[in-house]
């Protein structure tokens, strides 16, 4: 009772409890940085309402996550230290984020560079995020594992991230909130309340099997309807692009974490708009941020989905280039989009889930566990493999041109 | 049938529908830039969700400015080139703007030049939009009036502006709703059916009068709990003494249009963290903007709510003095806030309205309009008086000083 | 953790958890009766949505009920025992209303009748509800005084009736919800977190108090809107009456608990309209009741707000007959209605409230309480007074002449 | 303008508004009696807040019917008169609903009785209705055939019914909002804004095929969760039973529509329970309707899905004397309930769609159309096939012996 404890007004979850310890890592300047990175990128240019930023989602995790830790607490899995670990870890889970979040996310990988992940787990152990860590009396090297789901505890990295973590339940309830696109009607606290462990997995007691596949489907919808949406992407394909080019210049995907932590989605458009053309890089990347800002998109001329083994063999770059030389129209007008979301979200393992853990309890018998496949979900199974969606954009004057060729390359259109 | 138009998603309104020569004011740059202007400045830090901007609220007011003017149009007091003209002006009402809305509202008032207002209307006469307007076969210099509520037409400016404005039901409901404070239900459809003009004022029909009570009461709640709330309003007052000690060096007050358009919340805040604290007053802005962006917040000492009259009376210039005086603190450390929000938002007259227009009809008789002074109406008198408040902030090592210099000069201590 | 519970879907509370021994008291046919009394008597002809009954209501109740007695479990004013002990009895508060609710609560009253709070307390005592108390190891006679805020524990009472009920905040919200006529946005969660007690009184913390003022106001708009509302009220004085007319033909007012515990809104409906009409009071009840089921309703020819001193003065009989001869319409056909609520929810005591305990802590200090006279907070001070309302109804055909009689009789109307 | 109406508030539309002429066939005490007839029959007993009647789907219904028409005479498919029509006719659509609605339905068909189309047909001809119908300027005959769909025009008919009605969107939402389920997230003003006619069908602009696909999601979610919720539905099977069983003593299924109207829930279950115990039939429904009224519901002891065309293949009388004969219990103690519900609502033709008509405009060229087959839209296929549920419910005590025989005789139980 004498803990001290604040309370934070959310539109998502009504008040966030936020205990001394988070109050000092949220009031540090690398967590206040959240504030300025969009939680949706460029979303906001066709859901004006999602200006929503890492900030608030992290909070937001953090609280769901104290809530599924408190039911693991309460059925004997863990004690009040795992409780706050598991808070501060989802809190903790995106700080590692950059400029635009999961679009820096894709330069980093063209760059062939460490993973946001990695990039937090480095602010958690050598910034005053770990200090703070240190003082409150936690172990900043766990804490570094476990908000990015690699602590030994399988469990407990499930709190974090996967297919049933406090991650996805936020950013559901929350991207859906704010887009206004309402698809998101999580009924995270049905699964929450459910949660058991097995195994030394996270599982999920049967009866609340429905509630896991109503958000399964919301996750497919959002992502039709946001995430992958075609003009959305448009906008992030830009800025990814923008980024790609100007990346030596700015330095952007620095290993300097100092420098990393100054930079916000606002800063660095700043930066690309005002480059200045040296090269053609620095020139495309200049038009394309100024055309973004503008709200002046690529148009997409060539939408389909294939199947997960025939995009795995796809290479992009010379698809592009193929696309390029038939339509006669430079390879720097050919933008190639391929969604990367699997069909259920990664579990801490980064390797996709194909079955979740079920608990049930018959009479008066004791409790029994069994993994069940996806594939025997009605909906989560038929969602599979409409993920895949592999696009075509140009800009507006190359259209018919890069349309044709797309077809021809590609097989039939199904824009 | 065959006008070309647009749905966009809003959270508040569920799609907002936008006509050709609308989509062309939106999309120009000018227009963009609203999106970088957060619609509460600091209310950020206090509501974490609070990070809408005013292009949204832009779109949300031609949406219910186009629907009272549809109400009038179908009660024959408006034709269908009226009714686009309001839609077109609620949406460019705002456009004036500058970084931190209404903030830099206040440091243009303590530097005596134009209010966002005069900008606003020189931005319609002067930039794209004026020419985009134009092409679409309006007229701008009737826009530029009508957009800041100063046309011939008083119930046409009523619809911009005022007590019954399209411009106060959007903001209350879009901030309640990212805030999460949800005071704000504003049943503003019945108010807007209940729409009628009596001796060219607008008026409102009397069964609608509890919508019309309950709407002044969200808006002294909100008033309350979020626009003037003691933390929010610290944070502002630190951003608005920034943006006045740096005006000078940034050229922020500046009457170039093409410079003043550039300007966005994250652009000002990074330059004023960045200046060169060439003097006293250069190191001070910078003091503050980077103690407002570490959320190291000024303290209030003193609050209390004065009479009308006696608010008047005060000279908030020399009261600092004398507080500063007597605590012997130096007077760059006693910040005074006092609110200037009328009870009930300021006719488009700028004077603060004492009555509402009320249209009636019994029975078969014609109907009959009268004015009913506030003062009539039980919970909107209640409210006058309460929204008066003077507030004393300092920096947490000048706390009981300053309170207590306060509390001598002022009376006693309310907070 | 091994206490048995089930979880009932809500559309208030999401998820309400019912115990062992609550599931029981539920399960009871007495308690089962409650889905057959409607929350709104008669609201449902001007809201169609109100068919919510008390059934809904009392869980709902419980469920706030044992979220009051955690937070002061939590503060170590309760322990496990209190706590369901106040879940119990708030579960029970409203097992003593007879059909229409409070429409019955009026009969009673006339017949000079015990209210449905002694019935209730009978229920408990008498019934098999009792019978399950007592096996599940609780004491009868304790709940059934703290169901209806008699125990000795004043505190404890008040969680259960009056300004910061339980009771009050589910019926706000339920009966806004189900209406939706939504004015009721009660921040019930932070009242409830800021509870407290002060010398064996309920207190609140301060910074709390404008969830309460909020409260208040909703409370009042509901009022005007919903309960007192002058529709609603025609239907209700209709079913008042009838019922009164009827009752020593059809035995409502009945002190046999079997027979009370068989009556719901239906039943009584029905029987009043097959009613024999073997004299004039049969008759008209029969009449009133068919009007009421094809909402052929009673006009209101008459509405004024008069003070609460006046009004105790009146003498409601005389007035009846007194406008009824100067109207030359029979005293039958004069309807009037006088508002008997409280501008403040009536504490336990059943005296109305004109304070609210307020607790409040300075920096290190100990915690501080203090009483603050309703009249001091603004908006609650102002609804004093607008809610003491008197309105006079009358079959169509009589309208003209006991509108100028009422008049006449009571000064200028304002209806 | 001159156009009579009145507002009602609506928890899902917030106001409908009721032009004259409906406002009398509303207030006819035919109509009325919908108040009495709940939406969703026994769904209350496991969803407290599913008290709403077939009186407010009614309204609802007529709503978005009417908001659909509108949009089609804004494309040129109707006039004002055809519009007026359609809301009437939705206003109309479940006049003939029987007590418990779906549950008399059901005993109907046992009786090989006329369906409550049929009744709701002769309403429409034979009552008052049919005198206000006419009155207002209508046509009673095109209004009893537009009101079951029959008319001569397709398209209008489904407006009315099928899957993309006014009927199922309300009745979607409105469930969802009253149960607390909330699974119901249609969109339902997208998908009103995007019908077209093609071939004198309905169709719907491909855009707005993700939100379909939702409707159906969301529709296969409340069938799961609510409509055929295995508890729900225990409820039901007995009121039912009872129902067939006492149908000749109370003549339930009388022909006499003055007979026919003025049963209700409640009233029938009053009947019901005060059964004179005359015979086994008798015996049984009292004990049922008992048991109904205090919750003692039947157990479900088997369910699995079967393919379409072995359900088709089953006989349930025989099926139900094999589990009886094997399980050595009375074959009146084995109920066996089949899910009737098509994984697309029925079109009007009462044929089950295989199909949904799109529209499109690609660049400047006209309009075409296509049909879509169900199986080519991912997730609705998905739930084809998952929609057809046996269940084999008893009583407690016959619980093991009867759940046995069942597995042996039907498979696997896969409850």
């Amino acid at each position: 009772m004498t803990k001290k404890y604040l309370q934070i007004v959310d539109p998502i979850h009504d008040f966030i409890t936020v205990y001394q310890q988070e109050v000092e890592l949220i009031d540090s300047s690398v967590f206040q940085r959240l504030r300025r990175i969009r939680q949706l990128a460029g979303a906001h240019l066709v859901y004006p309402g999602a200006q929503h930023s890492r900030f608030e989602h992290s909070l937001g995790t953090m609280h769901i996550a104290g809530q599924a830790a408190n039911v693991l607490r309460n059925k004997g899995y863990l004690d009040a230290n795992d409780s706050e670990n598991i808070r501060m870890a989802a809190l903790l889970h995106d700080v590692g984020h950059g400029p635009f979040s999961h679009l820096f996310e894709e330069v980093l990988q063209k760059k062939k560079k460490n993973s946001h992940e990695d990039i937090g787990q480095r602010i958690i152990l050598e910034t005053e995020i770990g200090d703070i860590i240190k003082k409150s009396g936690f172990d900043k090297t766990f804490l570094a594992k476990l908000a990015f789901g690699n602590s030994k505890y399988q469990f407990m990295n499930e709190i974090i991230s996967g297919g049933l973590s406090a991650d996805m339940m936020d950013y559901l309830l929350r991207d859906g909130y704010f887009t206004g696109a309402e698809y998101a009607k999580v009924d995270f606290m049905r699964i929450i309340h459910s949660l058991d462990v097995h195994d030394k997995k996270l599982s999920l007691d049967k009866s609340a099997l429905h509630s896991f596949e109503s958000m399964m489907i919301s996750r497919y919808q959002m992502f039709k309807a946001v995430y992958f949406h075609k003009t959305v992407r448009s906008a992030e394909v830009m800025l990814i692009q923008a980024m790609a080019l100007a990346d030596s210049e700015l330095g952007l995907t620095t290993d300097d974490i100092e420098i990393y932590v100054q930079m916000t989605d606002e800063l660095v458009i700043s930066k690309l708009v005002s480059l200045e053309p040296k090269n053609t890089d620095l020139r495309r990347a200049k038009q394309l941020a100024i055309e973004y800002q503008e709200r002046k998109l690529l148009k997409c001329v060539y939408e389909k989905i294939f199947t997960r083994p025939r995009m795995r063999k796809m290479n992009i770059t010379s698809l592009q280039n193929e696309i390029a030389k038939m339509s006669k129209v430079d390879e720097s007008e050919v933008f190639i989009d391929v969604s990367k979301t699997p069909s259920i979200p990664l579990a801490p393992s980064k390797k996709e889930s194909q079955s979740i853990i079920l608990t049930t309890k018959k009479g008066e018998g004791p409790k029994e566990s069994y993994e069940l496949p996806i594939s025997e979900i009605p909906l989560v199974s038929a969602i599979s493999g409409f993920m895949d969606i592999l696009r075509v954009y140009t800009r507006k004057q190359f259209r018919k041109k890069v349309e044709m060729a797309a077809a021809v390359i590609l097989g039939e259109n199904n824009q």
